[in-house]
């Protein structure tokens, strides 16, 4: 452990003092080795890092990602190189690897990432860090840890709308092991910050949203030891302590100075640096051992749930199904909680949040911080489930793309895709959902058609480790599978089939339903088609459905209720040319402009997704 | 003009009250006849709505949305039955045609949208409407407007982030002609709100971020229009209304009751609510003309700015050319507006800032604000140009989205993308960014390789009646191109070409000219093969592009500094596959995994998109 019980730390300032001007020593000479980073956001935050490192956390340095231990969230990742040097000086690996920074074959990347050992969450996006820590800090409270969580932050992301979600957030529900440190420079990348030292701002936005706040200066390093020794003794509230410091601090021709965000020194620049700040430690030779983590918080196994409980043909809405599958799988695999954006009630994930009150986290609207509370459960060990509308999801996409980067265990449930919901009209419509998550890497997007399909699909989130997008509809569509029936991933299932069948033609969702009434229609005359529930849209295994395209002559249509670009038949499309299945003749049916308001039957047909659209298509196909 | 000289109002109280009361009537009407929508939402806000509509704005019913009429943004978008009749009441199009809200056919979408005279941007992902306000408050001072603007907001909606992003940023600009009407009712969608009538809360927040705030009753007329008349003669900030209302307020059986969100009331319901409001006006029959906007706000024509000054060769950074272009494009054309997130110093905005300082609005750190700021600005008849790093642009991609269904000439640039910039690593890089641009429906794409491009295509960008994305490269380039050639949209250029080249090679930015290098390998070799240059990834003429992929025997390899879902590769084979192209043999280099810190050209090669792997494509190549 590095520090011990709060309050009585049993390391002096003077030594706290030594451990900052250590951190500053290596901040500098890692960033000089690299040739690139950001030492003076470095120098800003040396000495409450000090203190937070070496007086507050209490963590095994063997394990310091471990839910009974204090965890830190470097929010303004680009200050890695203090972070680094605190995990090296806490000895959680050599100090020697320090010199390894941003080398292709270390573990030190430019910016924090989970493979580094202390780190839960990817961060250099800014102001995701405080969402990361409010999940960190909640899941450690529904886990029985004692553990308090730690955000640092810089000015400049306080800009970003995303903080105050995430302080209203963990207010709201009074999560008082979070502790924010505001390392106010003053200083952005390009100019002063907006508010530079005006510390009653922040101390006001702060306050507004239910914190406890308190003003101090960031380079006294007996300031920085009692505000968080206040800090851990304080009941019911996250606190926030505002740091006053100076960018470049420590060092006369840094501190305080412009043009120099994002700058290594120079050697000659380093070595008038270092002696100012005295001494230079000797540092051990590296032992050339990797110290990246060896494995991620991973979904754990469970029983299986009990089976779907549908009849044929029984009209369920993908999206109900979705909260009777949450439902089930909380009964049996308690590591399960949902984060909602005031929109259970459409979602359904009020459904399994009935059964299971204190397992729903109500985020109101504000689904950036909810994707990013999501991510921080998920780096506890925790399975979330974050849903809300499809297209608001869009709200959180970067935060997204960093749990991709984290390589997260999150899962998503986006609601009312497409032109199907009807009236309400686009705003409310995804249409880019499946473009924009099928980029994210790893990334597994569902699909399902019906509500079987749906509980399985989300049982198969739940077991999946990697980031799971389960895209739900608004209207009810009729059970086409057996309650028995199981969902491979990747996978598709092949509905109609014949020996004679002209085309495949490949839907998901409410176009699938579109593709079987198609079906029926060309069967009257006289066409047979093989029809495919693409309930797996990424991974698609491009071999196997080739196989069924190659069997119609290479003749296939997709159709989907979303726009053309990165939806199912670009998925396809590219999955079977890189497979290199030949295509004859290739129709996409897709959402090719804005809709409008309009009855849901009136919208599919009027934007070229509904059954007779995807007749006409089969036939014109030579 | 529906209303007179602030302060000095031509309409009493009691005939606002009036109004307020046939604001009702319509809402509950329209919805009843869609089946659908919000009319409690309507109700909270009807006295506001009657204030600022028939008390304190200035507009002309003719042309709403004129740069020297006051505006009004419909934030909270779901309560588009209050707005369209206010629009009514004012004479903007007639009181009959609110009866087909909803309708396929109808101008009057479930939520707002610019197709409606009086709107602005679409609405309806909630927390945007106070930075596009921003940002058409800003447009009409720079074009020496003393029109106002006022936004609607709920309480529910205070949650996003983005709107404290936006209060931060229009405090810090002074924008004293912005009045922001919180309609504090309580209610959310599937619950009480989190702060439900804590008003001083809300007051808290809103003097935290400079504002002048005030807390009223939202259903006192007096005190609704003796606040706007404080809020016109304020001074040097914007100002906040926070209006203490009651959802269904009105309505006995509506008001303050949950469950009542998003449902229209039955005929009955209807006449028992209309039985409490009074005589109900007669309705003047229709006159079925369409009352769409014929033109929304398009780039004005401008001069042809000054013609690259490169040579062959010469390494420039495309991100550096951006900025180069920018500056000259300003130069010819006073509509250009840049908008920055403190990082004008890497994307080069601050090259044209430094020469038209008033001309850039630094937004800090808060992108979402950002993108919708420059929506606002375009609704102004501006030509906006939003750039940060490409993957922080993702940051505001729902109110790209959003943009879009508004179908504004909104221009972003991201720069930055891609493994080529190397040491930061992957929270920096942007890898997702086409995929994510090209779902925008009737988004342009562009992806320059050189600076002489990049000036092209920014200045195309600048001529163009659609949101345009600009991708930029960090790495210096050589300039491929002389400074006289041009660049058709869409189009591509053939750089290498011989009557037996065996494959077709498509690349873009950084790839490019790796496929330049692996040209000279090949060759070395004996193997032709044909280089082009992919400049506008959207949209792409399949048929041209095809007939080169035909010449080279259906063989193609695309390289792309990007996942591979929905860039470059995917819209090349979904293109030329819908222009029934035959591909014989197809490989696709692509970054296909979360990347590392490393060197540029360590990465480029690391991560299977460097010259050497696109040799052994075309060798692979059947």
């Amino acid at each position: 452990m590095s520090a011990a019980t709060p309050g009585t730390s049993p390391i002096s300032l003077e030594q706290l003092r030594e451990k900052a001007r250590l951190l500053r020593i290596h901040s500098l000479r890692a960033t000089t080795a690299a040739g690139s980073g950001h030492p003076t956001s470095c120098l800003s935050a040396a000495d409450v890092m000090a203190g937070v490192f070496f007086h507050a956390m209490k963590f095994d340095p063997a394990n310091p990602n471990a839910v009974q231990g204090d965890r830190f969230v470097l929010s303004k990742g680009h200050a890695a190189p203090v972070l680094y040097a605190a995990l090296a000086e806490s000895g959680v690996f050599p100090v020697s690897r320090l010199a390894t920074l941003r080398q292709f074959t270390s573990e030190l990347e430019g910016h924090p990432t989970p493979l580094i050992p202390g780190v839960d969450a990817a961060t250099g996006s800014l102001g995701q860090g405080l969402s990361v820590g409010a999940g960190l800090a909640l899941g450690a409270r529904v886990q029985n840890s004692a553990a308090r969580v730690y955000v640092l932050m810089g000015d400049g992301e306080l800009a970003e709308g995303q903080v105050w979600e995430a302080a209203a957030f963990a207010a709201h529900h009074n999560v008082e092991n979070l502790t924010a440190i505001a390392d106010i420079n003053a200083l952005g990348q390009s100019g002063r910050t907006m508010y530079q030292h005006q510390m009653e701002v922040y101390r006001a936005k702060f306050e507004a949203q239910g914190w406890q706040a308190e003003v101090i200066d960031g380079h006294d390093m007996g300031a920085v030891v009692a505000a968080l020794d206040r800090a851990m003794k304080t009941k019911g509230r996250p606190q926030a302590i505002l740091a006053r410091t100076l960018k470049g601090n420590g060092i006369s021709f840094l501190a305080d100075k412009e043009h120099w965000h994002g700058k290594a020194l120079s050697k000659d620049e380093l070595a008038k640096a270092l002696a100012e700040l005295g001494a230079i430690p000797p540092v051990a030779p590296d032992d050339g051992k990797s110290y990246a983590r060896k494995s991620l918080p991973a979904p754990p196994d469970f029983p299986a749930p009990p089976a779907p409980e549908y009849t044929l043909g029984q009209p369920v809405a993908t999206r109900e199904a979705y909260g009777t599958a949450l439902k089930k799988l909380a009964a049996v695999n308690p590591k399960i909680f949902a984060v909602d954006g005031d929109v259970k009630n459409s979602t359904f994930a009020e459904v399994m949040q009935k059964a299971y009150p204190e397992r729903l986290f109500q985020g109101y609207i504000a689904e950036q911080n909810m994707v990013s509370v999501g991510a921080g459960l998920a780096a506890q060990g925790l399975v979330p489930f974050v849903a809300s509308f499809a297209c608001f999801l869009a709200r959180g996409y970067d935060q997204v793309r960093m749990a991709g980067i984290s390589r997260s265990n999150l899962n998503l449930c986006g609601s009312h895709c497409g032109v199907s919901i009807g009236e309400d009209g686009p705003s409310q419509m995804a249409l880019e959902d499946l473009a924009i998550f099928r980029a994210i890497p790893g990334a597994h997007v569902f699909y399902p058609s019906d509500a079987v399909s749906t509980e399985r699909l989300v049982e198969a989130a739940a077991r999946t480790n990697a980031i799971c997008y389960v895209r739900t509809s608004r209207p009810k569509l009729p059970v086409l599978y057996g309650n028995g029936e199981t969902f491979s991933v990747p996978g598709f299932k092949v509905l109609r089939e014949s020996a004679n069948d002209r085309a495949t033609v490949i839907g998901a969702g409410i176009t699938l339903h579109e593709a079987l009434k198609a079906y029926e229609q060309l069967k009257a005359k006289g066409i047979a088609i093989r029809v495919i529930d693409l309930y797996c849209v990424k991974p698609i295994d491009g071999a196997a459905l080739g196989a069924h395209v190659r069997a119609t002559g290479g003749r296939m249509v997709t159709v989907e209720d979303h726009y053309p670009e990165g939806g199912v038949g670009e998925a396809c499309v590219f999955a079977l040319v890189g497979a290199g299945v030949p295509l004859a003749a290739v129709k996409n049916l897709a959402v090719t402009r804005v809709p409008h308001s309009g009855k849901p039957d009136e919208l599919v047909d009027a934007f070229g997704i509904s059954a007779r659209h995807i007749v006409s298509a089969v036939e014109s196909l030579k």
